[in-house]
């Protein structure tokens, strides 16, 4: 990072992490040593929230705790959508009926959700993410959910918009075959994976996405860039 | 059904009912004045208990507390597949992630459902049907579950394999157009849909499915059919 922002490059971290606020997540990141600011994160729920202004929605929040935060200057009252992030511990069976309630209840029901991940690593084993809570509600109600992050297209063209760059000349690095390097080359992105992390040699057959290259870490990644400057 | 066994008729109760024992099912029904015996109803979780033994598995259950003792003679240690009920108050967080977790580490994992209905009516409001939380657990682990139970073809087989008749000697009455006249008619059953419960107008337009006759009642029902006997 600290190369890359020497160098005068521009830098946009895109992150599907729905379980803190961006000011969590930037100063967990400080505590590691990243020289990295809040305007410098494109997250799932701002995303939302501007999807939820531009469209007069007021959402039912079914998130984590740690985001609700991030909704604070946004009408909740009398909701005319849901809202639905890696809930955690609240996934509860009464906040999946009350949400699946509010939805079915809806002339047309709208759902958001900040993700559609299958599954992820704790400490203490996978968890179920939020696309498989998506995916329950999206039968019950019979309806098609609107993702908010990665690998939506919106998300990586508000990533640009903070850039103020277009998308032919930014480079997008990441380690998830479907959410980063899809997500992106979709938008008009190069991108490129980095074999750490999610990457499985897998990916290497993926039967629709292919990086525009490979890379063994982050540093590698860099020096690449930087010696095409 | 007074006057259905009384013409010498046999009669099979189908249900989906997976939050009791057949045992307490008939109790319900005979408190309510209904004779009916065990030997007369078709549920679920036995047909989910004659695949387990036919294929030599042993199931993690995560259903309700209340059919517990219908795999009382399943073999349920070091589990190789995961059957899925209208768990209730048991779908909780870790339940979930719990039963994620035994499928995701199978090397073909089996995920065994008792029915995939999208939601049901209780006193307090709508909630999640089993099929909700199946639809989870089949996009996290990216598999098909096999539904047993209503519309399943083996379901009403099994059913006839009771009655002692071909199918094409049966008749199904139910009010669900897709569970009950839907999965009958597949399996050769003709089928009568009653005008009562689930039934909804905009049935009569279904995609798919069209009833042999509609009826408004139960009552009606039993008087066309031992009109044509």
């Amino acid at each position: 990072l600290h190369r890359i922002k020497a160098s005068g490059l521009k830098l946009q971290l895109c992150t599907n992490e729905t379980q803190a606020t961006r000011e969590n997540f930037v100063r967990k990141l400080r505590a590691m040593g990243f020289d990295v600011s809040v305007a410098e994160v494109t997250a799932p729920a701002p995303a939302a929230c501007r999807l939820l202004k531009e469209r007069g929605l007021r959402p039912h929040l079914l998130v984590h705790d740690d985001l609700i935060p991030e909704f604070a200057e946004i009408d909740k009252t009398n909701p005319n959508c849901v809202v639905l992030g890696d809930a955690a511990e609240n996934f509860t069976y009464a906040n999946l009926n009350k949400a699946f309630q509010l939805l079915i209840g809806m002339e047309k029901p709208v759902l958001i959700s900040l993700g559609k991940g299958r599954y992820y690593k704790e400490t203490d084993g996978l968890k179920l993410d939020v696309g498989a809570y998506m995916k329950a509600l999206e039968y019950a109600c019979d309806i098609q959910a609107e993702v908010v992050g990665k690998p939506a297209k919106r998300f990586f063209e508000s990533a640009l918009a903070e850039l103020g760059v277009p998308p032919e000349q930014a480079i997008m690095i990441g380690d998830d075959i479907v959410s980063d390097v899809g997500g992106a080359q979709q938008c008009g992105l190069r991108a490129l994976q980095v074999r750490t992390g999610k990457y499985r040699p897998s990916d290497e057959n993926h039967p629709e996405v292919k990086p525009d290259a490979y890379v063994n870490n982050l540093a590698e990644a860099v020096d690449i860039i930087l010696q095409q400057l």
